[in-house]
């Protein structure tokens, strides 16, 4: 039987296990991507770790998320990540230098390779051909200590594609579609795989939106052939020497089928506050708006600026509305410039940024209360703007600009303008500066780790005791964010680096009197959240299981877990488990004790959860591979390392 | 005997009293000019006014200052400020359009016109022949309803400038001479007029940045003819029918004089934390920094960004440094673009911001602490960077391109290349698009005004009892700038349209406890403050009058007060009053409890303070006029008012 592309790089890669789904493999990892939001604690585990030099053939780390510096404690991050890569042989992608994402692909992304990143994107990179998968920072940590990547084998969920795009729909509007078809959890549990005739219209970059946006489906990662489109993007780069070919055999099949007709789609855009709104752009048109973002990881690539660009050119945007344009990276802006398109972009009214994921993550841009705001970025969970009652839409660059122009929503096919027809540069402006390359050995080993008065270290974890009976402090519902246990934003954002000050923004966008009642029960065993369906969906940010975990968190029972937050609570001795009988979840309140005896995790998944206050007993189950369930019992992974070095 | 320019202005615009200094006297004002951190306040007192329409022939509300939207709160002030523009006939310049000053010489500035603004640097536009004069939100709110402009008659300052510029060296270093040669409060109580030959090689932007930074001498404004230079100007801005020529009559006097030979100039820097710590740059060559910042309105024109761009362009700067670049206009940057300038700075590792003030008021760009930041900037006050422990170095754009290409403090005459000759525009892109007309006013009449849930009413003042007998909360040193009462940056700012919110930032950079000690003693006769030298420097923010008036502050008794503090505090109602003997200052100890029994304020300006802990007496004296005599009885201005309808 042929194999797919997934299985490709899961064979060539494979130390551990056996590919089956449903069973734990390990991976070997070619190359790691930080970021700064989750980076400084990476550097603080390395430290924990005693690591020497990172093992991997590439480690970069980026300062792409905390970028606006309202006080001295971006600034010091950025000088802590700095000092920590000169220190352990690891790229530097300076402040501005852009987004990680596209940076990593247009510098080092090659076909054929694996990568770890500590950011729920990193799925991103399969455009090129990568099997590149977002973990929490401890598990890029220890890829970068050499470590294999243990995940549990995912179905692959090949989707053919057929068909040619029509004029104004676009690789967002692909991913969208996705989303229409399938929800914000349909892919949980998959790796995507695209394939079929309908490929030779998409560029690299295109498939880059697609893989990128395909984290909000869930799934584990996203799969793209490496064929012509991904050799001629590596000749831009002027990395020609980097291409591998890695194509499906003919005969190859997946786990489950679909297909996608791009001839048929049409401008899509998700509806506040859930990337799965999915509606077509025309069902929503002439709603008022304030404010339009061009910009992110979602929508990076030179292309999706020079179209907003090409259509706002020689125009004005609407009197109403703030026309916010954010680089995703140095290089796709000063192909921009070189290409004239900036000056089009600033003559019709743009707001131009620095390059890296501002309003993206809540650094910035935060539109008014109520009023709607259109980006072409990945998410528009609720708050993460940075406004409380936000009104997020997301779109593609072209219904972002025909509604910048208009002041409302806009199918871009009314705009009675034909679609224009972008110039082609063979050759991108490969320009390294803002990226410091790792020192070598012997000057690497001398140099000091910079601490600024915001860099904690990690806080000790005790292992817990024999059992859990505690009560339940938090209730939700279904897809629950990382970035509700976690926020980020301005306010939150500047404390990434230090765990205590953190951990008083955990859950306040639902509870804000979460941190204060947990810190409270921390010393009397603790508490328990009680939640619905793909629970910890988002963003990758380990400070979600470990700022709970710090309030004294020891058990979240959930009708399911979203993928890389299952993985940060083991990893931080956080024991999840999943209903049994998800009509259970129905007869827990707020305020019960819960016995949670799990008699041995590694003999068996199932086990019993008794609520004290109804005396009622529920069967659960966890999904702990020995080794995770040996750190749940240890209190974490890193408790479990101590433990193994003593 | 001749007139000076100065003279020829007030002349054209007196309503009130004689021009003689320290006579008190009223101008018409022709124009106005508000920003937001200012502006929604002087919205909120336009409405408190009652007024129908602005009376004057232009006034215009710029958004510059709170741009980062770290949440939605930046966002509704737009919002009110735009619909309080559309309601009262004001031009509204969109975020991103630019700083105020830059933007308004663009567009807006007429020479023989007079200005007021509530930004001290309003002052810039004297480099266009107007008398342009920095003031609190009330008195340009009263000067949009038609009031004249009350201040007390300055000395005219004539700077007479022969010689000519060297090479590396530009118009900012003229002013950092000043700053060397008088310090920070050189020019109290004067208007400084420049005349001379030299004046031959400075544009109208090089005026611009020495009628700019004029602010930090604490003059009153600054003042240079309009000539050929500003002719030019208007031509580029397709503006040569607002030219007009003035200029000093052939046997003008002045009340100072003073003289600038440029050709002696060299490259200056001023030191932390003072504009006034002005030492030649080669003295401080080689010491390492961080940041270099290019920007605001102190270094706001083409040619400051272009020289900037020469410099590095083709180069790198160094690794070790984050070198930001904030257009100060839209016009610019698209100027900038247009040359290709744009391209050379995002090559050799800008980056690229917005267009607005931005890091100049400590909304982002905070350094690291403790690290050297160089900036184009026109103040370095300790902390209004953002970062508490800073060390910001102010200097011309060639010192700071040259210092971010080799990484540490660097006299640009010793990089060793030949002084880049730019290209000269001849005409500017003029595009008006992101400046909103006033509506027509039928339509205006109906406009609403948009308060968002940050958007407060003024707070209502009581007036005061007859005496003042109250502790003395806070002494404090000479030079306390408004930055330090009530302090700009990202965590304050936002509340700028929210008194009693922002009243908890008040003097928290000089003691973090003085909010909560000054409301206990609110409703128990309140507080005093005792000061040195010159105080409330800086910025015109009347925040810095109002918040600590609505903590109880009753008077202040100081050396010396700065002039834009000094009305606000009058217009607000607290009583300011000077040492006669300035040595009575060290006599006092926070604690003590004075007793200030003002007899009657109209009818003599001396009187005696009682320090009833030491049993000491004082003697003090005030400079109110009667009309503000009568405002500080009556608790401020808008009570008097109130009264005056009654």
């Amino acid at each position: 039987m042929g194999r797919n592309v997934t299985r490709k790089l899961i064979d060539t890669h494979l130390v551990e296990g056996e590919p089956t789904p449903g069973v734990e493999i390990g991976l070997v990892v070619d190359q790691t991507l930080t970021q700064d939001a989750t980076g400084t604690l990476v550097m603080q585990e390395l430290e924990a770790l005693g690591l020497e030099r990172v093992r991997t053939e590439v480690s970069v780390q980026y300062v792409d998320h905390n970028l606006l510096q309202a006080d001295e404690r971006n600034a010091e991050d950025h000088e802590f990540l700095r000092s920590a890569c000169r220190r352990y042989g690891i790229w530097f992608s300076k402040p501005g230098n852009g987004v990680s994402h596209p940076v990593h692909m247009q510098r080092f992304g090659v076909p054929g390779k694996t990568l770890a990143g500590s950011d729920s994107h990193t799925c991103a990179a399969g455009a090129l051909g990568m099997l590149a998968i977002g973990s929490g920072g401890l598990e890029v940590a220890l890829a970068m200590a050499g470590e294999p990547l243990r995940l549990v084998m995912p179905e692959v969920w090949g989707v053919r594609l057929i068909g040619e795009l029509p004029p104004w729909v676009s690789a967002k509007d692909v991913i969208l579609e996705m989303l229409r078809r399938h929800g914000v959890d349909g892919g949980r549990g998959r790796i995507i795989e695209y394939h079929g005739p309908g490929l030779t219209c998409l560029s690299a970059m295109d498939r880059h939106v697609i893989a990128n946006v395909g984290a909000e489906l869930g799934a584990t990662t996203t799969v793209f052939p490496s064929d012509k489109a991904v050799q001629w993007f590596l000749d831009s780069e002027r990395r020609g020497r980097d291409f591998t070919e890695l194509h499906a055999d003919p005969d190859a099949t997946y786990d489950v089928e679909d297909e996608i007709d791009l001839s048929t789609l049409e401008p899509l855009i998700a509806r506040p506050s859930s990337p799965g709104n999915v509606v077509p752009v025309r069902e929503v048109a002439g709603e008022p708006i304030s404010q339009v973002v061009i910009g992110s990881s979602a929508n990076p690539g030179l292309r999706d600026y020079a179209i907003t660009a090409a259509i706002v050119k020689g125009q004005q945007t609407s009197d109403a509305v703030s026309f916010d344009v954010n680089p995703s990276s140095r290089e796709v802006f000063e192909d921009l410039t070189r290409l004239g398109a900036t000056f089009d972009l600033i003559a019709a009214g743009a707001r131009i940024h620095q390059a890296g994921c501002l309003g993206c993550i809540g650094m910035g841009q935060a539109p008014a209360s109520g009023r709607n705001s259109l980006r072409t970025f990945p998410r528009n969970f609720p708050g993460r703007s940075g406004t409380r009652e936000d009104s997020v839409w997301l779109c593609s660059p072209e219904t972002a600009a025909a509604s910048a122009l208009t002041g409302v929503i806009t199918d871009p096919r009314t705009l009675g303008i034909r679609y224009p027809v972008l110039p082609v540069l063979r050759r991108a402006s490969v320009n390294k500066s803002m990226l410091v390359p790792p020192l070598p050995r012997p000057q690497a080993e001398r140099e000091p780790l910079v601490k600024g008065p915001n860099i904690s270290s990690l806080p000790d974890f005790a292992p817990p005791p024999d059992h859990v009976e505690a009560p339940v402090l938090l209730k939700v519902g279904d897809d629950v964010s990382t970035d509700e246990i976690s926020p980020a934003g301005a306010r939150a954002l500047p404390y990434r680096s230090n765990v205590p000050k953190l951990a008083e923004f955990t859950f306040t966008p639902i509870e804000p009197d979460y941190p204060r009642r947990a810190a409270e029960l921390r010393d009397h065993g603790g508490h328990v959240v009680v939640a619905g369906d793909n629970y910890g969906q988002g963003s990758s940010r380990e400070h979600a299981a470990i700022t709970p975990r710090y309030l004294g968190l020891r058990a979240v029972v959930a009708k399911s877990f979203a993928r890389i937050h299952w993985q940060n609570l083991a990893n931080f001795g956080v024991l999840a488990c999943e209903f049994t009988d998800p009509h259970d979840y129905d007869r827990i309140d707020t305020g019960d004790t819960l016995q949670l005896d799990p008699p041995d995790l590694k003999a068996g998944r199932e086990f019993t959860v008794t609520n004290q206050t109804k005396n009622e007993r529920y069967r659960v189950r966890h999904r702990l591979s020995p080794a995770q369930a040996d750190a749940v019992l240890a209190g974490g992974r890193i408790p479990l390392l101590a433990q193994g070095s003593r």
